[in-house]
């Protein structure tokens, strides 16, 4: 059973291996609150999950520590038990699907860890991991239905009380459970008055649905952006533990976890990765009720692939207009492309391409089109642009 | 005269409201070395000179204190001052060029900055600035030749020691060199066999030049990514200062600069700004001399525009082969483009865009081009399916 005892003594056992994350007042993600951001993307490794792994991993046995431990997980899993088992100086495994990213499967071989590379999805991993724990006596660590890492994603709770007593609600992710359910119960049982709730992504409700549906219940698919919390099935103990002592999970898009990344980048120079910005989408978005409250977000994680944040970022900047894509339909003739790009120069906008292309089906034989992609201020100013545009005589499209 | 006693009056006046930033440890930036980040970019306002400003503005008289200040800058002094001024219950102006960023203007106006802004630029505003302190009897708050200030940014000295007791040695930004001023200053005082490096972009480097001159030297012009330590001239205290204090000043490359960003936001989920980063690209690119040292880099700042930085992680994810654009020439006949997609596809590279055109001039006239932007793993992930691409008898330009 997880007791306070438990988690009071993971973080005793955490104390000198891992970070106590800073946090950090934030004014602007929503100016009615009071919020401020639980920064475990600083955390070692880059996310919160070397916490439970490396409790987990500290309360085995001497034998069970001399076979080593395995685990399953493409993500900030892996590479908590590949540094928590390397730091324990005891063997890891870690099984990944074989279209892992390499950045990942080198982070975790960096770890210290043996990466064991199987043909297919998760799925084929994880029952690989299983097999070979049955044939080699490897101790499995699963990420998040089981106590002692429960107990070590709640030592979270015990910083952040050290660090903001008089808080009146949490915002935490959900993918499997474990965090939430460590940090709920830390918190309840010291404080009964504070308000836990849960954001999962709009692609992956497994334990909203669970909950609504007072069962665990499968998903039978996940897509979202917030790969970390894309979790189909919440565990036993984390769906008991959520029942109990979450006050509310609620969902967030896509597009509100893009731009709470973007937020972060610009308001509080960070990173988070999508399952560590659900936190503060829901509070940007008014998802959970905290207006006037002192409220603290965990962002959970750091680790997003810089491509995927390239392209978060590119759809942020679209989203807040400062940049934009204009497609005209020009007559061809000289001088067009000199009219156009000159309005745009003395109208203050940045071009940062050009594509010009001369007879497209369904247009005028002697037309031709000009799609720019341009750098701008805001709405207000992509419209003069447009105006500006539109009154030399060229249409837009 | 700037006294170690001035310093520790601005960390006790600072006490309550500024934070005193984490340092992290970075162990991948220069596995050689024991680094750690000071994370000035984490600071309120996004940057260090908050300190300076502020101390400077709790030191005014009375009288002076109920005629306000003015400053001149499009920067994060900007803010710090627009900050200071508020939380010191008086009236501020900053003078701004009008080609400022609208970014920057609206965070000025909203720390409580009345925004003044000039036709023309830096050097227009700052007369401007001059011109209205003479009519008007507000105080200038100089960026960083003021004895205050310089006593405001040592702070950071005094918190180092206290969170690295045993520190070789400290990498600053120099800009004006207000910073590196008062962290030499204060560290050198009390241990004077700190070791403190100054870092300049190569394409700004007024402290290097001066120093190495002898006598102060303005530069005829600067050119860097690193706009906030785009400086042409030191002040003649920050000379002092520095040729009595700093070890050694190095430049870094603009390339440099945006590998130690991209290297920031993958390895420790923080965004610098070009001036910020520059004290990491100095280790990075082994500038400094710190095999085997523990050394502390001061990341000073984190307020990059957002646009810059996509640019910044385009240009660092081609350097580091995460991706790549091919030029092929095709035979103009049916199926072609389906080819290079199965090719591409059967390689594992994902396709970003593509622009095929015909006939342009010096192909043959039966061929095309075809540009394709692709994500890729690494250098020869890009080999792979460029030799894929070759072997079928397809020409890459």
């Amino acid at each position: 059973m997880l007791t306070l005892d438990k988690v009071y003594h993971a973080g005793y056992v955490l104390k000198d291996v891992i970070r106590k994350t800073d946090v950090i007042k934030a004014p602007n993600i929503n100016p009615e609150a009071d919020v401020y951001l639980k920064t475990e993307n600083l955390q070692i490794t880059g996310s919160f999950k070397v916490r439970g792994s490396y409790y987990k991993i500290s309360q085995l046995t001497e034998e069970e520590k001399s076979h080593g431990v395995i685990a399953c997980s493409a993500g900030n899993h892996a590479q908590g038990v590949a540094l928590a088992a390397t730091k324990n100086g005891i063997k890891s495994i870690i099984c990944l699907p074989d279209g892992a990213p390499i950045s990942k499967v080198e982070a975790t071989k960096n770890y210290g860890a043996e990466v064991c590379l199987v043909e297919g999805v998760y799925d084929d991993a994880y029952k690989k991991a299983l097999s070979l724990r049955d044939e080699k006596g490897y101790t499995f660590i699963h990420p998040f239905n089981d106590e002692s890492v429960i107990a070590g994603q709640g030592t979270i709770g015990l910083e952040l009380f050290d660090q903001i007593p008089d808080l009146d609600a949490v915002v935490v992710p959900i993918g499997g459970g474990g965090l939430i359910s460590g940090v709920a119960f830390t918190m309840k049982k010291l404080n009964p008055n504070i308000k836990i709730y849960g954001v999962q992504s709009q692609g992956a409700p497994s334990m909203a649905t669970s909950i609504k549906n007072g069962e665990i219940t499968r998903l039978d698919g996940v897509y979202t952006i917030a790969d970390g919390i894309a979790v189909k099935e919440p565990g036993d103990l984390t769906y008991e533990l959520c029942r109990e002592y979450v006050d509310e999970i609620v969902t967030v898009s896509d597009d509100e976890i893009s731009a709470a990344i973007l937020a972060l980048i610009e308001q509080q120079k960070l990173i988070a990765e999508g399952a560590g910005a659900v936190s503060v989408a829901a509070v940007m978005f008014n998802k959970v009720p905290i207006k006037n409250k002192k409220v603290a977000c965990l962002v959970s994680g750091g680790n997003i692939d810089v491509t995927i944040l390239s392209r978060v970022i590119k759809r942020g900047l679209m989203m807040s207009h400062r940049s934009c894509q204009l497609t005209l339909e020009l007559v061809d003739k000289p001088g067009q492309l000199m009219n156009v790009s000159r309005i745009i120069a003395e109208n203050g906008g940045n071009v940062t391409s050009v594509h010009h292309e001369r007879s497209n089906e369904g247009s005028d034989v002697n037309g031709c089109y000009l799609r720019i992609n341009l750098e701008t201020r805001n709405g207000e100013h992509i419209e003069e642009i447009k105006k500006a545009l539109t009154d030399f005589g060229f249409k837009i499209l």
